[in-house]
């Protein structure tokens, strides 16, 4: 008996409707937002997909030779891919570009709760500016987004990388020490970023600063930003990182959307490319993020661009179906589905017409095609939970009819085929 | 600078809208005819894949070991990954099941023109009933299918596997001997099947109806089955098999269905499992088949379970595509997309707070979001086709005012915030 391979998961008919409704809102808020959507392969280039992601993910990838001994490697994220793009084919095309991209990614990690080796993502990267309402509409963007979905107390979870690297930068950090500090606190190890940050030779002002900073944390954006702001008074670029993020947060504020934000002084993201605001979304109750982002200007030039500045947001797919399921909200799905059913081998044309009649409103229909007895096909229909039996005979067509049952009130009555569109539809809404 | 890998595609906006749009109308079909849809994963054990598939599609496919040493494939389509799901996990579900699947396939063919690496196919099974009225239901589907999507002139090829087999059968071929026939017959190299067929040591007879089978094909579907039905006459299971394709294409016929149909004796498909009714769907002036299918009764016990008899379809989206193009039909896009602009800073959050509101009507709205000039930023709004303009400034917030501009009429005039949803949506239907 064959099997998935491990890691990989069959969606059954619930969760890939849960999947697709995601998938389906996500393209909506792409189509009203204004973000165009471009679709690029599973495969690409090893060399593309390690040139700017994390050692940790690139050695999870899963990495082989096509026929044609080319080393290739299945995506594990949207943005290399993107980036390709936009520097080799869009380059020359006025700004802002804004993209969207939607569909399977591929990493080879340890199977848990809300991770898998195949997961989905859709993503949203709005290229060419740097001003603040770039940032302000990816937050506002994925918090309508998790609002049309049906989720609720949400919250955002917000950072600034410009806040740690000023610091780290003004202390003269290289990039290499910086990205442990980060991984570390991406981790959540304060004390050992701490160690870390002390070993690479900080001053114990520094230490004292970083030290307040991971502390800070709050509801209250405005608030913790001042703050924050206090705590890093001297780190010039410090400082303007936390008037950027409060001239976001304000925007977002001023603008009306209802978001809930937390700000967090030390929060940093695996990715090294981030350069401005990061930040994840989560519902309470679920410890993992539902999807994140950030701002990262330096990343175009990796591929071969001009430095195009950048911001975008991966929404997590399979994240988001277990928030739904774990918030009870289930995509509408059809409370008409209607069953036909002819009753001799005779009328079954007529069956398949008058199915092809209903569908033609947008019904949904089945034929029943198991050549079951009558009273067999309703107990089946009514197992499956349908609404409305159609039962096609010779005796009731020879006067255009037809008998319709509502199945979950068990009548049935004769009725005209001129009516049986509107009859169906009257006693479904 | 980096590229796509060799035959792999990436879809600009234009074709990933088109792509999408085939998808979507899939699905609705999917809903609208009771197919429940499932979501497989890309990557399944090689075994799996490499059990039913034919050597050449075995030969081509992206095998490699992943992280734990298991042999895996890139699926090259999506029958073996159904029927897997099916014996393993829906064989003792009641019947019939009906399935729907979307996605991408991958194959190392040479590319060309409609033969992609990494192509998309949407799917259609029934399993759990081998009456006609099945048969008759994929091809009412598939044709529903292409109409919806806009094409015309389209048509069917029509076949029935049990033709040949009756014969071949009858004469004491072996499956490997009938399958050297059979590719021969896909590839249409009609005379070397004959030879092939001679050297196995058929009979003259059997020759001279072999012969006679592959000249018949005619548009009138009945007229032709009556002539098979005389041609193979005394050979029994052909004589069944032309019966039961004739009452499959009279449920059609008598349903009111519109298909042209090209019933063809000697047509084959490439795949061995077929074991019924074959079919493919074409429109004029491109010679690919946009679709095909057929009935596969011996598949799932292959997989490990119970004889289910089945029959599917799987679309070539991207054919479709082509298809779509070459018929100049054109997916439906929005054609009120709106800028929102702010004049100044101190606007720019009223800016993204009037886009929130049009964006609650359903409206596509950009921001301008470069810190452009107006006339800048309008002279961007038409050059990309925008079709209205919200202009957001100081004096007129006052008054709870902005400017609308429509960018066709090249008219401007100030309206109430509160109008302006309306004014938008009235203008742009």
């Amino acid at each position: 008996m064959f099997k998935t391979v491990r890691g990989m998961r069959d969606l059954m008919p619930v969760d890939a409707e849960r999947m697709r409704y995601v998938e389906q809102v996500s393209r909506t808020i792409s189509k009203i937002y204004g973000y165009d959507e471009i679709i690029t392969p599973v495969l690409e280039s090893y060399d593309l997909l390690a040139a700017k992601t994390s050692e940790e993910i690139r050695e999870r990838m899963y990495t082989f030779k096509d026929l044609g001994g080319r080393k290739v490697a299945m995506r594990p994220e949207f943005t290399a891919s993107v980036a390709r793009l936009v520097a080799a084919k869009l380059r020359n095309e006025p700004k802002p570009m804004r993209l969207f991209s939607v569909g399977s990614l591929y990493r080879y990690d340890e199977p848990q709760y809300g991770r898998f080796r195949e997961f989905w993502q859709s993503n949203y990267e709005l290229f060419g500016s740097d001003r603040p309402e770039t940032d302000a509409e990816i937050l506002i963007l994925t918090n309508d987004l998790l609002t049309k979905l049906g989720l609720q107390n949400f919250c955002f979870k917000v950072g600034h990388t410009g806040i740690l690297r000023g610091i780290l930068d003004e202390e003269g950090l290289d990039d290499a020490k910086q990205n442990s500090v980060r991984q570390l606190l991406d981790k959540k190890l304060w004390t050992d970023a701490l160690v870390v940050a002390r070993e690479a030779g900080v001053s114990q002002k520094c230490l004292d600063v970083l030290e307040s900073l991971f502390e800070t944390r709050s509801e209250d954006a405005f608030k913790v930003l001042e703050s924050v702001k206090e705590t890093v008074r001297g780190y010039e670029s410090s400082v303007a990182a936390v008037e950027n993020l409060w001239r976001i947060l304000e925007l977002v504020k001023d603008s009306g959307a209802q978001l809930d934000v937390v700000v967090e002084a030390g929060f940093a993201r695996g990715l090294e490319y981030y350069t401005g605001i990061i930040f994840e979304s989560y519902i309470p109750g679920l410890d993992i993020a539902l999807g994140g982002g950030g701002r990262y200007d330096k990343l175009i030039q990796l591929f071969g661009g001009e430095p195009i500045p950048a911001v975008g947001v991966a929404q997590g797919i399979d994240r988001i179906v277990l928030a739904l399921k774990k918030q009870k909200v289930s995509p509408k799905t059809a409370k008409n589905r209607v069953v036909v059913i002819s009753i001799k081998d005779e009328s079954m044309a007529k069956a398949l017409e008058l199915s092809d009649m209903l569908r033609k409103s947008g019904l949904p229909v089945e034929v029943a095609v198991m050549g079951r007895s009558i009273s067999r096909a309703l107990a089946d229909a009514d197992r499956r939970g349908l609404a409305y039996a159609v039962i096609v005979g010779p005796k009731e067509l020879e006067e255009k009819k037809v008998v319709l049952k509502d199945m979950n009130k068990g009548e049935q009555r004769t009725v005209p085929i001129s009516n049986l569109t509107q009859e169906i539809l009257a006693g479904s809404t």
